[in-house]
């Protein structure tokens, strides 16, 4: 297809598909004449791929580029790309060096060996644990992360079991990248919601709903519950 | 305390103490000389709730002034001030007309009322969802975002039962701020952890560990289990 379909198709505009071509976000179609090239399903899903991480994992454009990057380069194994998109989806945290920052990693690593996870020890995410444990032990602030991360535990599962782990290298890669950050989005929204709503309840401002499982044996409920 | 001793106990520069007090996020010392200005506690603990939204929670300037204005103005219901802070958290998200949008936005909307939460009509959770929704629709994936609901509305109720809500209504305001972010940081960074572990075992990389719980029952585990 020419620029033209391919921009009809995905919504994306042409000055911005141009503009992801010179970036090197989207690979070049196939040159058939001087002046035009042609784009392929390919094109198409990998728009779908840039403007998810864009738009909704609000990923800053550099670190879309090295997860693509991560998906083309075919002899990287595909946990290894994985692991960039997982690094990229994080902020960058600087250590603060100390006997604090110290601690604080050791905890989160503690964390970690509890769950028996296997995480690299390069992983930025470890850096991103302390800070956070670091900052609520100085506000004074109490947090039980085991309990975290046996929820966290139980989501990535549950995540992983929508995932076609076994699919064509490409999809399977695509559909782990955008698994972790859109289903992360997800839930973190209804976090949120589940706070404002919480809060309401606790603050008084409305009286506390019933459980649905409640609600399902209620005599009254004449209405669709959702 | 002089403002050096504020930047000594704060571990924030003098010059960024002077560029929150120009930006309005830090409320004026009392000035008590021409060139002098005192500060008390309530700047340290106001200096703490800036690092913590700005370094951990990753929020813009403007979306921290927001938190603070809601905050220092006592005419706001606490519940208001937490509204403030939770939709300066998220994302704008521009609605994209059309049926889509507003099929995905009614599915959102039935999610919430399957769980009872009470959300206000202008939350911009709603269509953070929504886009969110619109965007899995569109790349094929699947979600069940009712389980997630579930997982958000437990997680929702163990952060509150550490907030002290009932405490001094700064105090108060404060902890339901910081535990917004703090904890919803530590969640998605222990899932992001959890996904490279899951992802790892599933790839075949490492062997799946036991579950803690298993592990507990071993035989033959000498050692801590964490």
């Amino acid at each position: 297809m020419r620029i033209s379909e391919l921009s009809a198709r995905s919504g994306v505009a042409i000055a911005t598909i141009k503009y992801y071509l010179r970036e090197g976000l989207l690979h070049q179609g196939e040159q058939v004449a001087a002046t035009r090239a042609e784009y392929d399903d390919s094109h198409l899903r990998r728009l779908r791929l840039i403007r998810a991480l864009l738009e909704v994992g609000r990923l800053p454009v550099a670190a879309i580029k090295q997860v693509v990057e991560a998906v083309e380069d075919e002899t990287l194994p595909i946990h290894q790309v994985l692991g960039t998109a997982h690094y990229a989806l994080g902020p960058t945290v600087e250590p603060e060096p100390g006997e604090a920052w110290d601690a604080a990693l050791a905890e989160a690593d503690r964390v970690v060996a509890g769950q028996g996870w296997t995480i690299t020890p390069q992983a930025p995410t470890r850096a991103e644990l302390a800070q956070t444990l670091l900052t609520l032990r100085r506000l004074g602030m109490s947090v039980d992360l085991t309990r975290y991360a046996e929820t966290a535990r139980r989501i990535a599962r549950d995540d992983m079991d929508k995932i076609p782990i076994d699919a064509p290298r490409e999809s399977a890669v695509e559909a782990l990248v955008l698994g972790t950050v859109l289903y992360g989005r997800a839930l973190d929204t209804l976090r949120r919601m589940a706070h404002e709503s919480e809060s309401a309840h606790r603050l008084g401002l409305v009286p506390a709903p019933e459980a649905p499982e409640a609600r399902a044996t209620g005599t009254d409920q004449s209405g669709p519950t959702g």
